[in-house]
């Protein structure tokens, strides 16, 4: 809601509507119908293109049937489509290098779906960053879906040798991660350091508030309507880098346990 | 996006756009403005309207346009509009009673903003049930933010006699509420209870999970539709009430302090 906010705050001035359509994403054949059905039709003058896959059959397509249309994404990616973006990778490497400066050592990825270029972006900085700072990285994907989120989480908190911070994908992942350390009786953030890849009001509520990777998302939705309305009127628009975002941090962030930060031959517990 | 979901799955059968305007809810005159182009432009067949308020002179200048529209509400109300609604007196009417059975004399209603329909109706519901269950009513009224829904429930979780139990508006408002009472070190719900008026999955992942009234919203979107549709086709379309919505019980509610429940002479706390 809040990229179409951003949108609308662009094209409310000029008297343009913004037509919303849901796709299953997991039906891009039926996406692709519709563009090709708006472009015969006429119907519509230009179109957003966010959620890009690995391989995006859409970007093609738009360019064959000349139907104006801009990327809105976290990198810029190689196609041939004007694109606003937001260099996601940065943000996601900072995330991973604050919880290593609190003395995490087992910092677990709990991502998106795969076949997403968000994921795979986030993944392979995760990974890259993970291995500059010598510590072995691993990835858990989802669906998106929170029960998902919750299932895995708990999975990993009753392994022998636990994560002491997760790096949830979405608001909501997060918050479900939160809800099962609380379910088992973790104290956040003492036993367990929680981030979240976006923010919402959600992350901001809840108890502790949980430390989120903050971007100005109607600022992205309002640069790439301008893109487009320039695209549309003058056949051409150039692609631009929005400032990335950053850890802001709230209550879930915290020093590693100390029994698991110190050297192996001071690993008994007390 | 439930909504907009239960109405694009009756509109992408038949190859008809959804267009979503997003409005200041405080800014009426630009949304009549918007309709009046509309009409005279003829850029759209029909349209919903969603959070009606008290006095809302959307009603009366749709019908002198003649542009077709369908009301989604939590009542009937008196206006000429085909309304597709689902009875929400009754589901915070049977919350409260809910509550009284569980022995809660201090129930709170953290509501929506003054002047929407739904605010007032489930305030009037609240009001009523609490007075035939012979219990003093309060009501809150909130700008619906989650903010906002923090501090009320911060102000009356100090009083020296706080409530046992609260009932939110919204989702976001009840995770906020939620929030605060972790954060004052409270057991949920072995010292407070909490329902939420409006369910979603952030209701069900936080922890405990918050109980909350349940009801079928795509399908709301999705009759609403179907109604829109008729009355552009036929010229008419009748009312549909659909069953209204239910409390689902889950972890925050519970019993009511037993020193609370007793009788005034035995008040006495151990």
């Amino acid at each position: 809601m809040q990229l179409i906010a951003g949108i609308e705050s662009e094209l409310s001035a000029r008297s343009i509507a913004l037509t919303i359509q849901l796709v299953d994403e997991l039906q891009l054949e039926a996406e692709l119908e519709l563009y090709r059905r708006w472009a015969s039709e006429r119907r519509v003058d230009g179109v957003f293109i966010v959620d890009l896959r690995v391989e995006d059959p859409r970007l093609d397509e738009l360019v064959r049937l000349g139907l104006p249309a801009v990327v809105l994404a976290g990198s810029r990616g190689r196609h041939p489509l004007p694109t606003v973006w937001q260099n996601e990778a940065d943000a996601v490497a900072g995330a991973v290098r604050y919880l290593a400066a609190l003395g995490h050592r087992r910092i677990v990825r709990v991502g998106g779906a795969e076949g997403f270029v968000q994921t795979k972006n986030r993944t392979e900085a995760y990974l890259r960053t993970a291995g500059e700072l010598g510590l072995a990285g691993t990835v858990v994907t989802t669906d998106f879906m929170a029960e998902t989120g919750a299932h895995v989480t708990r999975q990993l908190l009753s392994d022998r040798q636990p994560p002491t911070a997760f790096i949830y994908e979405s608001d909501i992942l997060a918050v479900a991660g939160l809800g099962v350390a609380h379910e088992m009786g973790l104290h956040i953030p003492r036993d367990l350091s929680i981030i979240a890849c976006d923010d919402s009001p959600f992350c901001q509520v809840v108890h502790p508030p949980i430390s989120a990777i903050t971007r100005d998302i109607p600022g992205l939705g309002a640069e790439a309507c301008k893109r487009l309305l320039e695209l549309i009127e003058h056949g051409q628009s150039a692609d631009l880098e929005l400032p990335h975002g950053h850890l802001t941090p709230r209550g879930t962030t915290g020093r590693a346990p100390a029994h698991l930060t110190s050297q192996p031959g001071a690993r008994l517990r007390c």
